[in-house]
């Protein structure tokens, strides 16, 4: 069981330059987790309630859970304003890499040097500040995807996707001219949102995506109605993505049948929005269908599609916002596929803190730019994660806790097969569906009461999105609970 | 003359609970800037130009200036790092609203109740900190655009305005049904980017307008080919804006004309977009184009926009990303109007350090999501900044300094006719032409090696976007050393 500290004290004793070390940690491993969840009122509680109200004077809350006091949380136990403790595995959609107020990261703001970069932030596009490609080559290029070299920040999730498709267009167009300098008429027409200049070219996409919800990325996302209607979109080709029978090796030879079904599309949409006069720039598909239920593919399926980009003159964006950063128990999801040359472009955001996307040197992004560009403050950040990540060997750590995590699913789904179906996952990224929305509604509302966080995904899927830090004994910790709630539903 | 100070003295002090005042300065002003200009290289020093080149390797640098020292950059002196100390009338294109390591800011950094509120980005819209209400009312809420009680925070300007579109769109599409419920038609042709789901719906625009980059703001944004070219838009209809005669006064008569022009034009637009079955749900306008070169339009102008917006039933949507945050003189641009009612929409980013929009009530932008929505760090930030904003008065400050600025442009473009004409301005919100683009770039680049960050905008202006912190005493410095540089091109 691990010592409990406050954060004061843990800053406290990182300024003094102390470190605070479990007992119980072999290593060098500095921790800073409570020792279980502990619950003092229903969730939303009284506090959290009153809160709602008053934030609902503002703006919508029509999606908030509760209210958080960020300040007492800690690594894997998020504490709400009415003081109850609870186990997360949702952590903020996916977008916490090492839990709350790592000492790591509480370090890092203690020193001087760091606060004119949280203080000033600058344009990153015109006025990088000195350390910027220093800070890049030991945080983001550190873990560049195989063949890329190049990456650009971004401010978010759906800000990198619209700027890494512009940058798939530029290629496109560049390739189709030629040249990379516009004519003319490209550069008058496009003044006024017509072609040449505003060619008619496309994306193809995958149904159950998710990519963003700004324009142009709302055009590629498929996962939920409810973010698409009543905003204009644009005519692009959507392909079937594979609908696999779970647990992988057990349905092998259906599987691939599926998974050529729809390749066999995907190459046919391609061909057909070309004979309709706008063809493909680029395929954008997720490692994993996150947002739309946590969907797999095989390796082969994404090597194949790699194939179809290529022969067709389609760039391949790999989106790893919500796969990237280690939760598969790889750093990127797309490494599990074992290829040299996975993608031409792989966007990211949340867990790497800073949004962006890497990108082969023939995507060179010319005229993407934007005042932020993306703030180095999170690549400050993001620089201790990645230490964080290697000292303490936490791929390691998520791919034991991952095997754990979905063998306790599948021992569960066994137990409550009334309930439980198509335990699956990669890491602790892994996921289980449940038998009717409102049942899954109720799990989750239930679990929160008994002190664990949990998030839903697709029509009827509960997501596991822990941090990095999440231990074997954070697993069962979570298990016990989950098991108790769904004996209560059986 | 000001004293100089150490960003690591001023960090220290402000610990220990002292706090460094400027002697010179009469009132409680806490004030920590350099006393002038100081050059050791040409710019791009050396080290930038070494550095240019470690960056080049992993992004593109086509728009660097060159790398900055922001540890050592203080109020309004930008330090790069070659050792050059320049007057910054450009502030990271206009998003540095009190200078560089402004005190204030630096001694928010030292408080440890707002490290984890650093450390733990959240996601917003479903766990919001317990003093995200508060700091809400006390940062954003306490500067609303009249008629506008709410406001939804995001992560840049260009994600502000993605989402201010969906508003409007998802408001007129309400306002078509009758009620706020989807249809099952709507839900599922949406799924596949098509109709009634997915609306013919558009948004109108300014020809020399610029909101943001992405593929939604970019079909509204005409300021510059080269940010629109290759990249696939909507066919949205866009009116011409004014072109004005300064100084404004002077030319009341065809100024009224030339803005009846483009207003009769706005509206056949609305309409002739409505029988192409691609009805306007919002007009989106700066209130000084700001990009496409400071373009001017009279309080009259924007009213009988506003009028029109009204009689059509489209939501108006006033833009000040670039003119929020005190700059003209009033916190926002649009209080120059003097109306109840300036829109339905406001949006902002930059001096604002946050991004996001405010929206009367009937505008209740459902479904408007994402992970981040913004980030409460510079919420956090922002709460300071309006607190310097008055208790410093620098609203008044701004207007001061604004009226010498532009009277000192007046001045040198009577004494340098043949280079320079069209000053205009509000607030230090000003800008210059140039008689053309080569001579522009010659002055830009030449008063840096004096000194003085400068940037353009439009086909040959210069905008002068200096900090809320730039005094009389600063102006005066400028226009020493642009008188200087415009003397050697005579």
């Amino acid at each position: 069981m691990t010592e409990v500290c406050t954060l004061s004290y843990c800053y406290l004793c990182l300024k003094s330059g102390c470190r605070y070390v479990s007992k119980a940690a072999p290593k060098t491993q500095v921790e800073c987790d409570y020792d279980g969840p502990a619950m003092k009122t229903q969730v939303p509680g009284p506090r959290s309630q009153e809160l709602t109200k008053q934030l609902g004077e503002i703006q919508n809350v029509g999606a908030v859970n509760f209210f958080c006091n960020y300040n007492e949380s800690r690594g894997n136990y998020l504490v709400d304003v009415d003081g109850n403790r609870m186990l997360d595995l949702y952590t903020q959609i996916s977008s916490i890499p090492l839990g709350y107020n790592h000492p790591a990261l509480i370090k890092l703001m203690a020193h001087p040097d760091n606060l004119s970069t949280i203080v000033n932030r600058p344009a990153l596009g015109i006025l990088p500040p000195g350390n910027f490609p220093e800070k890049l080559m030991e945080s983001l290029l550190s873990v560049a995807p195989s063949g890329m070299t190049r990456v650009q920040t971004m401010a978010c999730g759906s800000c990198s996707n619209e700027n890494a498709y512009k940058a798939m267009f530029i290629w496109y167009r560049n390739k189709e001219r030629g040249h990379n300098t516009p004519s003319a008429e490209d550069l008058s027409s496009c003044m006024v949102n017509q072609g040449p200049g505003c060619p008619d070219l496309s994306i193809l996409s995958f149904m159950g995506g998710f990519h963003g919800r700004t324009l142009g990325c709302l055009a590629t996302t498929h996962s939920k109605a409810i973010h698409k209607v009543d905003v204009p979109s644009l005519d692009w080709p959507i392909a079937p993505f594979p609908k696999l029978k779970y647990p992988l090796e057990e349905f092998a030879r259906e599987n691939a049948q599926e998974e050529a079904r729809c390749l066999e599309e995907a190459e046919d949409q391609i061909v057909k929005w070309r004979h309709k006069g706008k063809p493909v720039a680029g395929i954008v598909i997720e490692p994993i269908q996150a947002e739309g239920g946590d969907n797999h593919a095989s390796p082969e399926f994404f090597k194949s599609l790699r194939n179809i980009a290529r022969k067709h003159g389609c760039a391949f964006h790999v989106d790893e916002v919500q796969t990237g950063g280690g939760c598969t128990g790889k750093f990127w999801a797309h490494e599990h596929w074992g290829m040299d040359d996975p993608g031409d472009i792989v966007s990211f955001s949340k867990k790497l803190l800073t949004g962006g996307f890497y990108h082969k040197n023939e995507l060179q992004p010319y005229r993407i730019f934007n005042t932020w560009m993306g703030d180095p403050s999170k690549n400050l950040f993001l620089t201790e994660v990645l230490n964080v990540i290697r000292t303490e060997n936490l791929l390691e750590e998520v791919t034991r806790s991952g095997k754990a995590l979905l063998n306790g699913l599948y021992e569960l789904q066994t137990q409550y097969p009334g309930i439980l179906s198509r335990a699956r996952g990669q890491g602790t990224f892994c996921a289980i569906d449940v038998c009717d929305d409102a049942t899954r509604t109720s799990i989750i509302l239930k679990a929160r009461n008994k002190g664990v966080v949990l998030g839903g995904c697709g029509d009827r899927s509960i997501r596991f999105r822990p941090a990095l830090v999440f231990k074997e004994y954070h697993v069962h910790l979570f298990l016990n609970i989950f098991n108790d709630v769904l004996a209560q539903h059986k």
